[in-house]
C-alpha cells in the first residue's frame, strides 16, 4: 500500500532532504494532512518567504539586503582582510555569536564524504582567490580554516591551504582543545594533544 | 545573530514537526534557501497538493474519494465487522502491505508520554462504538488492539477495552514473538514468553 496520490510528491521531495529518511517522509506528510489546510497554508506561504532571502555574492552566506552582499560583507568597520573558512551556515552563525570575531567568512557548503572538494567548493575559493588579488593587494592578513576538527578534515584542511596558497600572511585552523566545562579525565588523546599546544 | 527574517516563520513551522528539533529546523532553512526558487516552489507546490488528501469519517486513515469514506472503509468485498485499531497511519500500511487482513481499521494518533487517551482519541473510540450499534448490531465479530508490544501501550490497551467493552465478540492483540529472521538466543524474556504462548 502506497501513500495517497496527493501526499506523494510531497513524501518524495521531503526524504531528499538532508537528515529526512523516507519513513519520516511518509510521518511527516501524515502528520500536515491531519495539521489541516490552514497549517499546509501557513507552511507554504513560510516556504514562499525565502523568496526574499538572497546569497552573498562574496561569501556565499544568506542576506536579505537591496544590493549583493550580506551584512557582514557590507560592513565597513570589519576586518575584510582576515577571512574564517567555513563548512555550513551554522558555522558562521556560531562564531558571530561569539562576539570575538570581526573578519569576513567564506561559507563552502556540505563536504561529501570522501571529503574531496566539490566543483563549486573551487569556484567559491576561486572567487576568494579574485578577490584577495583585488581588494587585498594579493595578500590577506589572515585566513582562519574553521572547519570541525576531525580526520576527514585535517584532508579538507589540506587541501584548502593548497588553493589558498600564498594569498595570507598566515593560514591558521581553530584551536582544539578542552571544552568548557569538560573534564581532563575524559577527554582524547587528539584533544588533550591541541590543548597542551595551544596552552597559554 | 538570528537566521534572516525571511527563515524566521520556516524554522519556526519546521522545528514544531515531529522529529525536527530547531536546528535541524535551521539547517534544514538553509539547504531550501540553498536549493533556490525552483526547488522551493515545487515544495510549496508539493504542500499545496495535501489540500486534495482528506481524512475518512469512519476510521479517520487518508483518501481522495469524493465521498465521506477511503478506500478500504468503502469497499463492500471486506469484513467491517472486523476492526482493528491502529495508533498511527504507517502502522495502518504495514498492516496492508502483509495482504492478509481484510478488516477494517480506526487510526487512533499518536499518544502521548504519559499513554492516557487524549479526548480526541475518545471521541474516536466513542465513534466507533455507535457505528458498531448501527452497523453490527451492537457487537463487532472482532476487535484487534494492534499497538506496539510494550508497557506504555500495556495501558493504553487496557483504556481502550475499558472503552470498548462488550462491543465485539473477542477482542485480541497482536501476537509477540521472535521476528522472523530473528534470533531465540537475543531475544528478551517478554518476547519469547511471548513466543511460547503464541506457539502452533
Amino acid at each position: 500500500m502506497k501513500v495517497t496520490k496527493g501526499a506523494r510528491k510531497l513524501v518524495e521531495i521531503l526524504s531528499a532532504l538532508p537528515g529526512i529518511g523516507p519513513r519520516q517522509a511518509i510521518r511527516l506528510s501524515f502528520h500536515l494532512i491531519r495539521q489541516g489546510q490552514g497549517f499546509q497554508k501557513e507552511l507554504g506561504d513560510a516556504v514562499r518567504e525565502l523568496e526574499a532571502v538572497k546569497i552573498c555574492s562574496q561569501c556565499f552566506y544568506v542576506h536579505e539586503n537591496a544590493g549583493k552582499l550580506c551584512d557582514i560583507c557590507a560592513d565597513a568597520g570589519r576586518d575584510h582582510s582576515t577571512i574564517a573558512i567555513v563548512e555550513k551556515e551554522t558555522d558562521l552563525m556560531s562564531l558571530e555569536n561569539t562576539g570575538k570575531y570581526r573578519g569576513r567568512y567564506l561559507v563552502l557548503g556540505e563536504f561529501g564524504r570522501a571529503g574531496i572538494l566539490e566543483p563549486d567548493q573551487k569556484l567559491k575559493l576561486k572567487s576568494l582567490k579574485t578577490w584577495i588579488a583585488k581588494a587585498c593587494q594579493g595578500s590577506a592578513r589572515e585566513i582562519i580554516i574553521a572547519l570541525n576538527p576531525n580526520t576527514q578534515n585535517d584532508f579538507v584542511a589540506s587541501q584548502i591551504g593548497h588553493e589558498l596558497k600564498g594569498l595570507a600572511a598566515k593560514t591558521t585552523r581553530l584551536g582544539v582543545g578542552i571544552p568548557s566545562g569538560g573534564e581532563i579525565e575524559f577527554a582524547d588523546e587528539e584533544t588533550l594533544g591541541g590543548a597542551l599546544k595551544g596552552r597559554g
